[in-house]
């Protein structure tokens, strides 16, 4: 690396950045991203994990499609060049050679391909810079979330994806074989993030993978995900967790704006982010409200909000209050897990709903020993089956709550991407354990 | 939360601040840490999320240790009060109570109980504010080293811990059952660091889980731990790794150091680091040349660098070099991954020793196709077994090389913990699955 470190390794000069150096000699290094060959002359374009350079040859291009070269030559203007600058090659070795043939192009248009081809030759499809472009927004994303948090004084934790019990319900749980004895992989790090927040720390959060092993096969769900969780004590009830949550969003959202791979990623899929304004304007609707409005607008009687009425829900926000999101509040006691606030028959709980698809759970815990004792039964468990968690209770926890927000669904959402599994870097689905 | 949504939480003020309200009226919320009844007046110390207050009663203490309460009262200055101030006490509530007894007392010396007892109460040992520290430190270990790598122009990646097959060997797997068919929990995101520097990012980063199945039960080994990853593109040499490695660890250790909760872990467990002259001085001595060392230093000869070679090559360092680290490079073929990079019968390869404990393993990996295919065999392997794997270099690679840090291994020898263990949330080992 350079004496800056950073934007140079040696003597390299990367592809953005030869403008710079007009007159002198550079090196560049790179993919070989396009070859056009036009007889007496040939234009590469040369892509680095910046950007792209012309690189000109007189004759024909020394190497084809995807060989890593290196580039020595003099940089001169070239008003047709992109950025108005090329290189004119003097050396060229070739240091990451292709053998074979790649099975899709990687400058070719990546709306060209279904989901299923990208993925079944995803080696090749990460390679694609549209397709690279989802994942350093994703980037961006985990790090403005961990900011906004680390600035909020919350602690990042790192919680065990073993578990020895399943503790929400046996189904859905990936079985481990851990020296003889079944474990299963975590659905959600709720249990540790509860217990932290009871520790002391008061406010935590954990970026981690979450399982989920349900055989649906949709564009919304995957059976290995990154969950985005956050929990915090000392809460008066669900407004102070949508407030915090707004913020994290708009935090986000105007990160990854001003960020160059965000904000590329933005343009290479047309697509743009909320400001901080027009999020703080998001609704918050009761669940009865909230079906009684998406039945209206759907033209029929609901009885759960299905996928289609979260669809018109936000159309419904957007058209009132000129946002594409809203927090439904108060779900039924039964569509929520044992560990939720119980008000009556509903519960102190919120769905964020974003751009027509669910991004965020949440809600307030009980905190109360002798309340979580009550509430058991009424799921069919008993306080045998969760010694370890009730003791987080026992102990003395304050006030608190929390949510999850998934990091392949915000992803999907920002760009409109049609399948979540776009979103994810090697999914994993029912037919899909490789690469 | 409050304006600033940062420091208090409607009206409450934390334990650490209430000096600035002097004379005033005051809400503060926490646990119950120590109470001490002296008949006409008690005094109770109460714990939250950054510090400590004096609680002032006349009479009794309304509540005993771990409860969580909300205090409103007077802030006066008391000479003998921590900090100066205490809060003389109007009204309590008691928003958590503690129902039953606490097995190990959360106001005790950690350093009275085992780890074994810390381990077997560890909702209540992480509550003790010197066990708490050690993950406050932790975390901001997580954000250093993330904060040092993307201002590297190094990207964070999400890869899946779900493999299909075990690439480096079938041994020291957990075995998932996936739909019915037998996956594996990866060891490491190796493969998939590597996808992404040929995908074009060529610099990239991740925090993620990782698993071995081994029987040890010794104090520098996890069954899962937290791995810290990197992995560059278009180096010359393992050189660029180190000297990339050296930056890392400096950032972190001036990050820890200057940051509230780090100094204060420092300071619980009476550790200090290394500043980044110091690192700067770290040596990078031949394996061969470290094996002599070691053996003249422990008296007899060594065929391999064991555990206690690692120690004295430390000892070594500091009497030499005056820094408790030590590079040592040139790993024999035999010795590492059959994708390490060949120099004959060694490797472009390197362990980092620090105070006693190996915490880093790297090197350059063989990123040409032909290379790879002539490797295989001598690690009893077929391109057959690796074909997602062996596609990354037929597309074409550039050279490249990373290295892993254990966060829990460097949070152990960052603050002197004598188990690895104390250094995990909620450890996994042979025997603990739980909580």
């Amino acid at each position: 690396m350079g004496d800056d470190g950073k934007r140079h390794d040696g003597v390299r000069v990367l592809a953005a950045e030869i403008a710079a150096h007009d007159g002198e000699e550079v090196t560049v290094s790179g993919w070989v991203h396009r070859v056009r060959e036009l007889g007496a002359v040939s234009f590469v374009v040369l892509r680095d994990r910046i950007g792209t350079a012309q690189i000109v040859y007189e004759g024909a291009a020394p190497t084809g499609p995807e060989n890593v070269v290196r580039v020595r030559g003099h940089v001169g203007a070239n008003e047709k060049a992109p950025g108005g600058f090329e290189v004119r090659a003097v050396e060229t070795e070739v240091i990451g050679a292709v053998s074979g043939e790649l099975p899709i192009s990687v400058s070719a248009d990546v709306d060209s391909f279904g989901i299923e081809t990208l993925l079944d030759n995803r080696i090749a499809s990460l390679r694609m810079p549209k397709v690279r472009a989802i994942f350093e927004l994703q980037a961006e994303i985990v790090t403005h979330f961990s900011d906004y948090l680390r600035s909020h004084d919350f602690t990042e934790i790192k919680t065990s994806k073993l578990i020895g019990t399943g503790t929400e319900g046996g189904t859905g749980l990936f079985e481990v074989d851990y020296f003889g004895e079944k474990v299963y992989l975590a659905q959600s790090p709720q249990f540790y993030k509860q217990a932290m927040v009871a520790s002391g720390l008061e406010r935590v959060f954990e970026v981690g993978c979450a399982y989920r092993a349900e055989k649906h096969d949709t564009p919304r769900h995957l059976n290995e995900y990154v969950s985005l969780d956050v929990e915090m004590g000392f809460i008066d009830g669900i407004d102070d967790l949508m407030d915090l949550e707004i913020g994290i969003l708009s935090h986000i959202c105007e990160g990854v704006r001003a960020s160059r791979t965000g904000a590329a990623a933005l343009e290479a899929w047309g697509a743009t982010l909320p400001d901080a304004d027009t999020l703080a304007k998001t609704p918050r609707i009761d669940y009865d409200e909230a079906k009684s409005i998406a039945a209206k607008r759907i033209g029929k009687r609901l009885f759960e909000l299905n996928p289609e009425a979260e669809r018109v829900l936000c159309e419904w926000a957007v058209a009132e209050y000129g946002v594409e999101a809203v927090f439904v509040t108060g779900f039924p006691r039964k569509k929520r897990p044992f560990y939720t606030w119980p008000e009556e028959q509903r519960t102190a709980s919120f769905d964020l709903l974003f751009r027509g698809l669910e991004i965020t759970t949440g809600g307030k815990r009980i905190h109360d020993y002798r309340m979580l004792l009550e509430a058991l039964p009424k799921f069919g468990m008993t306080p045998e089956q969760l010694p370890d968690y009730l003791s987080i209770f026992q102990y003395g926890c304050p006030p608190h709550g929390g949510f999850a927000i998934g990091l392949e669904r915000l992803t999907q959402k920002f760009l409109g991407l049609e399948n979540i599994k776009a979103a994810s870097l090697f999914p994993r689905d029912r037919k899909r354990v490789r690469p």
